[in-house]
């Protein structure tokens, strides 16, 4: 998507130079744009594990990357599927909830171990990675043009007014690629003239909310306002909501996804009060493996510190951190909370829209259900 | 309550001059405590509109004083009734949807009137002033009493496990003269040597559950943990909450409750999970002219800088304002949801506990509708 008047993805091949990544240091927006290079998959770890990158389909993409930079890294050792798969289990640690990062590393370390020289070593996982970031495009374009007849049809009905869509966190172009989940058919809607206006919340205590998906879509021109993750419930009260769309970092084979925390609360708020709940995701934020989500995903526990201090621009524009708790009190960071699938009103994928039960999810996948 | 070993309440008549009113100026806490002199209405008008002190309990007496004040500073004039009046009209415009507020002015211009001559005029508001400070009190320590029950039960099934209490905003001594509303029960069971340990919801965008709640329960030694708003539900989906309880800023006849933005959100993740939802509440906070709460109790929309902006502790010690939100992204703060009877599992008052009912609340208070 477009910053300014300038065609961006979050992460990219450097042009001219196949052996380095390039993505944008999400850490420093809104405030600053800094493109970071990525030489190593130590590079990629910490990328992943400090979030420069989030979001669970770029998370996939950079880890893929990663083990191709691997690759590179051991490209004269002798033991160097050992040497892989051990950087492979270091970037797998990074980011225990996306099932996106554990799928695509372990797709990465075969097609490494499979490839039996050097060189198409290089080649099979460059191409592999490449490959995973256009299907991620892909996706996300489909997600957008499913996702867009649910907000066409609300909109025939409101007449001129907008569609107000709350979203929670970032499930935008740079939790992805390009388009995003949540946000695509948001994109697709208003390109298309269609009124949108979304409701952004905060997302507490990393405020992906405020520091990136108000300012992608204030970059695209679309109509949004911040609120603190208090709000979507009163909101839904005074029926200022028409629907709720958030990503997925994992969703079960019944539908139960692992998401940001606090979107569990949305989606009680949004049946409490008939407002329809979507989550948008890509397949490959489908554990294939898991039958139910509730107590079984592996929620991330993060660092006690993102909670004390937040980071803001000063009067003097310049990037600054505060303490905002007392000195004596613990913090407890969970990052993710499970939303069952009857709070859920249908998934928005790829291939389709479909019911955030097995039965639906089986009709639209019934190849990788097999596989 | 204490802070360290020194007692304090969160208002009070400076000694040897009754002219002044004192307050702590709580925007500076965690950092740093600040005493502020209150010696006109207007003085009290922006207390309580910048919420230098807040909560309505709080803001029922800071008004009550600030009637008093009103009459101190008209009491040469020949007009004196209409000029307290109008300072009534102006505290009773700070904050709309504390029904503590309206109640205290109306019944100190009653007293204003009344009185005949000046030395009454003065006399009267000050101790109705006085005496609404120590009702409040005797009310929040009533609520202990009542409250800790609840605790007990709880703790007995749980053996030496701590009772896990979550709470919302700040409904301690800051936000009342003492003890506070929910946290009065907490602060009772703690020095009963019952194990309790408190989740305290940060409460954004003013943070009063980082800022005040956890600083008051460290202060008196209470075992507590920071959460963002955002945890509560996953924390109450691992079985890790015994019970929420969270004050009340206006509670209609049918038990519908407005308190601060957010509070519904729990209030479902605790129906949704079988943990019990209490409002800790004296009488003063019961709308006894509203048959119900939602859609009628006036919610505040406060100025959005609040979500822009953020104040916190700077390396060097200084508290520094930071923006935390893209330039161009407009923000909108309600101050307050309202979370409908049929979630809540009973009333905490000085009368003792209560449903969340017309029936329950006219059996407790049975001279109040009458009046």
């Amino acid at each position: 998507m477009k910053i300014g008047d300038q065609y961006y993805q979050s992460l990219w091949v450097k042009e001219n130079d196949p052996e380095i990544i390039q993505i944008i240091d999400q850490r420093y927006l809104p405030f600053e744009i800094k493109i970071r290079n990525l030489k190593t998959p130590e590079d990629v770890s910490t990328a992943l594990e400090d979030m420069f990158v989030r979001g669970a389909p770029l998370i996939g993409v950079a880890a893929a990357f990663g083990v191709y930079l691997a690759v590179l890294k051991h490209r004269n050792s002798r033991n160097i599927n050992f040497k892989v798969k051990q950087a492979a289990e270091m970037i797998k640690k990074t980011r225990p909830t996306a099932v996106n990062l554990a799928n695509a590393v372990d797709r990465m370390v075969k097609i490494t171990e499979k490839a039996t020289n050097i060189d198409d070593k290089i080649q099979h996982t460059f191409d592999a990675a490449q490959n995973l970031m256009r299907e991620e495009v892909n996706a996300c374009r489909k997600i957008g043009e499913y996702g867009i007849k649910i907000i066409k049809r609300i909109s025939s009905n409101k007449g001129r007014d907008p569609v107000n869509i709350l979203t929670h966190c970032n499930a935008g172009w740079l939790a992805t690629v390009d388009y995003g989940t949540a946000t695509a058919p948001v994109y697709l809607a208003h390109d298309k003239g269609i009124s949108v206006h979304v409701w952004v919340d905060e997302t507490r205590p990393r405020n992906q909310g405020s520091r990136l998906t108000a300012w992608e879509l204030g970059q695209h021109g679309i109509p949004h306002t911040v609120i603190t993750d208090n709000t979507g419930g009163y909101l839904m009260q005074k029926e200022m909501v028409d629907m709720v769309i958030t990503g997925s970092d994992r969703t079960a084979l019944n539908g139960d996804t692992a998401n940001k925390i606090g979107t569990y609360l949305k989606a009680l708020a949004a049946k409490d009060n008939n407002v329809p709940f979507y989550i948008a995701l890509p397949s490959s934020s489908i554990d294939w493996t898991l039958k139910k989500g509730l107590n079984t995903i592996p929620v991330e526990q993060r660092d006690q510190a993102e909670i004390h201090y937040i980071d803001g621009l000063s009067d003097k524009n310049i990037i600054e951190k505060v303490r905002i708790t007392p000195q004596f009190s613990p913090a407890l960071n969970y990052g993710f909370d499970v939303t069952p699938a009857r709070l859920i009103t249908a998934l928005i994928t790829e291939r389709g829209i479909c019911k955030a039960t097995s039965k639906g999810i089986m009709k639209l996948f019934p190849d990788k259900l097999l596989s």
